[in-house]
């Protein structure tokens, strides 16, 4: 048994249990890197072990050889002897049920919440992860680049977004990371439309919000284009511009240090500016990681100070209901205190199909 | 705002609470029926409401009109305010959060298990569910049987996972059920073989279980092929017998008013006068509906009496390690006292791709 990472003993110390007991599967990814649809990590002051079943365990332990983990055969009640002289387990509330924690409640333990240990170690990516987003963002882009000369009248928002995440699982995703939304026309005015049976016509708004996972981390990317141009666009491209021009405004003037709320007023106020500021509903972007919505937070309320290796979305967006709607988003990362794009292939200047 | 019916009714009476305060998306389709990402669904003695956010709104408002579930506009504080005069609030234990739980505990809530009460409900299906989750099958084998004849030599499992995938979604499915398991050779032998980039080789062995979604509603199928005859399958070809053998007996001889534990002896039973009841490792079925894994469970610890309106899987399966594998799935329900097949577009004897 490898010793235990100085990130792990630091989650393990901040977390302030004599014990973190961690079931999900992006927990399990995040303090392993192995895959298992089952399995428990405990990590101790000194130790952290992988619990696998079965169906894992062979896997699990030929590929986690010379890493700190340990990896231990068996389940749910394996698990619990490795924390048996424990009185307080760190386990992580908003994603353990009522009944998981009840349970150990039953068997005497007293729990406390490790999610705000977890995040403030999870929101910095190393150079590993940063690696794997890039790759899944490559994926995304690639993925979307292929399809946009396939896209033709009549075709409905689910065929587009199936043919979308085939592709993405094509290039080598392991699935969408979300969702997909595909939004035709004024759909595009719901900024969570959900991809329906609408048909494409000519001098339709098409919306795509997408993004895949690859060895569980997630990329995210939205581009807005016309299908065709029917000579009736002309206030939804100078809103486009507009999008567009607070979307790299963030990029450019955006610096570690700054915090979330800070980020989102740049957006805000480039928008304000264009008098288009209370079409702009939703936040400029969320952090990024195993989980598609993660922190930082870049919204009015984000009070979390950006620094280098945090991941984030950059997506201003203006939404005329029943109109129009436009968004723009990059997965983006800070690095040397300034943002950097992950998507270097798309074009974010107005595409007409 | 019509009269609560009379299941929900049944329902809130059971869990013994002032209220019942549901989140999980499962639970609000079941409740009114509605598709929706957020949103929660309050259920008291005379009323079923909706509280839909403005994404929401107007669509749930159109779409339950005249039905028994009352659309009220807002969210979280919303919902609770309809609780106010509440003590004790029925939650389902398995699907909510320790987080969402401490929070409404904080507001001086009692928390009571509502599922006990929703799984004996949810387990019956009414006409209209076992409609959707025929039109799920049928989608789920029109998709197999299209993609069979492009199933080629050198395609990854992966491939063909995501080709199966994406024609579910080209036939209306929203969705998987399930990740796809698609195993070539001897990955056939893990159950729940990991879905790669193991390459199609003559002669191989092709264990495809796989299941869509539509309206929510879940169908689960396996079958299991062979990628040419290079005759050296005479042993899983014994051995497919005896599978499809167990199979059908289930189908044949299982009754209502036997148990889930009865049921499962019939397949294990007969696996076990082949002498292959040891490679038999996991259970021969589980309920499936708005989830893919429900009630009532077919295993050896099934005490649960099976009925009319109940549907489940038939799959017996059996894997020799690093060898081969075999699983004969069908989604089934109970009618008129017999179990009847979903699925009825697939041939379940041993078909040579």
């Amino acid at each position: 048994m490898g010793m235990l990472r100085e990130e792990k003993r630091k989650i393990f110390r901040e977390a302030g249990a004599d014990a973190l007991f961690l079931e999900p599967d992006f927990l399990r990814r995040y303090f392993t890197g192995f895959y298992s649809t089952d399995g428990y990590v405990v990590v101790t002051e000194s130790a952290c072990y992988f619990v696998a079943d079965p169906r894992y365990f062979e896997a699990a332990e030929k590929a986690l050889k010379g890493t700190d983990v340990t990896v231990v055969a068996g389940a749910y009640a394996q698990a619990l002897e490795l924390v048996q002289t424990c009185k307080m387990l760190g386990v992580p509330f908003p994603f353990i049920t009522l009944s998981s924690a009840e349970a150990l409640r039953g068997k005497g333990f007293a729990l406390v919440d490790c999610m705000p240990a977890l995040k403030k170690a999870m929101e910095i990516k190393t150079e590993r992860e940063l690696s794997l987003i890039q790759t899944a963002c490559n994926v995304a882009e690639d993925a979307l680049l292929s399809i946009l000369p396939e896209i033709k009248e009549g075709m409905t928002e689910s065929e587009v977004a199936a043919l979308l995440e085939y592709r993405m699982r094509q290039l080598g995703a392991s699935g969408t990371s979300f969702e997909t939304i595909v939004a035709f026309g004024a759909n595009s005015s719901v900024p969570h439309h959900e991809t329906g049976e609408t048909k494409l016509k000519f001098g339709d708004i098409v919306l795509i919000d997408f993004g895949c996972k690859v060895e569980g981390y997630c990329s995210d990317c939205t581009r807005t284009f016309l299908f065709g141009d029917d000579g009736k666009h002309e206030e939804f491209k100078k809103v486009y511009g507009e999008v567009l021009k607070a979307h790299e405004l963030v990029k450019e003037t955006v610096k570690a240090g700054m915090t979330g709320k800070e980020a989102d007023e740049v957006a805000r106020g480039s928008l304000r500016q264009a008098g288009l500021d209370k079409y702009f509903t939703h936040s400029l972007g969320h952090g990024i990681g195993l989980m598609i919505h993660e922190y930082p937070t870049l919204s009015p309320r984000g009070e979390e100070v950006l620094r280098d290796g945090m991941v984030f979305s950059d997506e201003p967006g203006v939404y005329v209901a029943g109109k129009y709607g436009v968004r723009i988003e990059d997965s983006c990362f800070m690095k040397d205190g300034k943002v950097q794009t992950f998507m270097h292939k798309t074009d974010r200047n107005l595409i007409v199909l």
